[in-house]
């Protein structure tokens, strides 16, 4: 069995300088095939980031083909964060937030409190719900459970913890932002 | 065995409309694991391909694991073609020229004779060299023999014909083709 799921992660950025920053979006069918790709651009520290997301799933060619997406944390661009209820409620797709520890909710707060409307960004994490230890990740979960979670995780991962389509989205992102900068020297 | 081969490719463009069009390299080891991308963008139908995609690779971060760099046919971005034997001279990386098909040279001729000097256009494509059938493709070579071109082509190939680079390569180049035309809209 080979589900396909789609992996998101934002490109590196300058604080301050890029207030656009890339995110890809990946999919995967198992742990071999990259079958699609997807591309948006979201606000540094803005709001836009669901939003921006569900259009570019709703969009794209491939989104009866996806299983789950999964995100690398629950910010993109900073702290542009991202509603994960609304994206499950919106695009239908069961959502897993992957990250490699617990997040501290302190160093979340410290980073928002410089940030218009800090109280509005932290209720948003907040609704992404429990976490979850699933094998050696931390995840939360819209839509689905943290056994079907597990499942979906390890039929799409192939070396090491992370599901393929998040561990490739991550180089494609980079290797954007160095190629793009490099393009506007 | 699993050599990394750099599989290359441009993204889809309007004719006339978009001057610069993206070039995407993408780092395959054997036919299962994307390992890096590269990015660079060259002029619609104009003569950077080779010192771009050179420059790109210099100044890449995966240049030493290279074996060998894969072409989609002999040109990107319209009629920018490649110079194969000078891409092998200043990479030190052997080139696979991949085709689908034979080129039909009348055809070639024909898009080119209303762009600037099509004989400097037809020069370069003639210095690409023989043509050779490895398994069902139609290749090119710089540096390597035509043994050695199979042998890696095998080895980094997961379905069908086409090396999982040069698959991988097209599907990221039209994703974000599509993405960026609607981060403009």
């Amino acid at each position: 069995m080979q589900p396909r799921v789609l992996g998101i992660d934002d490109a590196p950025f300058v604080r301050d300088v890029d207030k656009s920053v890339p995110v890809i979006g990946v999919l995967y069918r198992g742990n071999q095939f990259l079958e699609g790709l997807l591309a948006t651009k979201v606000r540094q520290d803005g709001w836009d980031a669901t939003k921006k997301i569900v259009a570019a799933i709703k969009e794209g060619r491939f989104r009866s083909q996806i299983e789950a997406i999964l995100l690398k944390g629950i910010a993109v661009a900073g702290m542009n964060v991202v509603d994960i209820q609304q994206l499950y409620h919106d695009t239908r797709k069961p959502v897993i937030v992957v990250m490699r520890r617990k997040p501290d909710p302190e160093s979340f707060k410290s980073a928002m409190k410089n940030l218009p409307n800090p109280s509005k960004r932290w209720a948003l994490v907040e609704r992404a719900g429990e976490l979850h230890s699933i094998d050696r990740l931390i995840c939360q979960l819209a839509g689905l459970t943290p056994k079907e979670a597990q499942k979906l995780i390890r039929l799409t991962t192939a070396r090491g913890n992370l599901p393929e389509a998040l561990r490739v989205a991550h180089v494609v992102a980079s290797g954007l932002a160095r190629g793009e900068s490099k393009g506007r020297a």
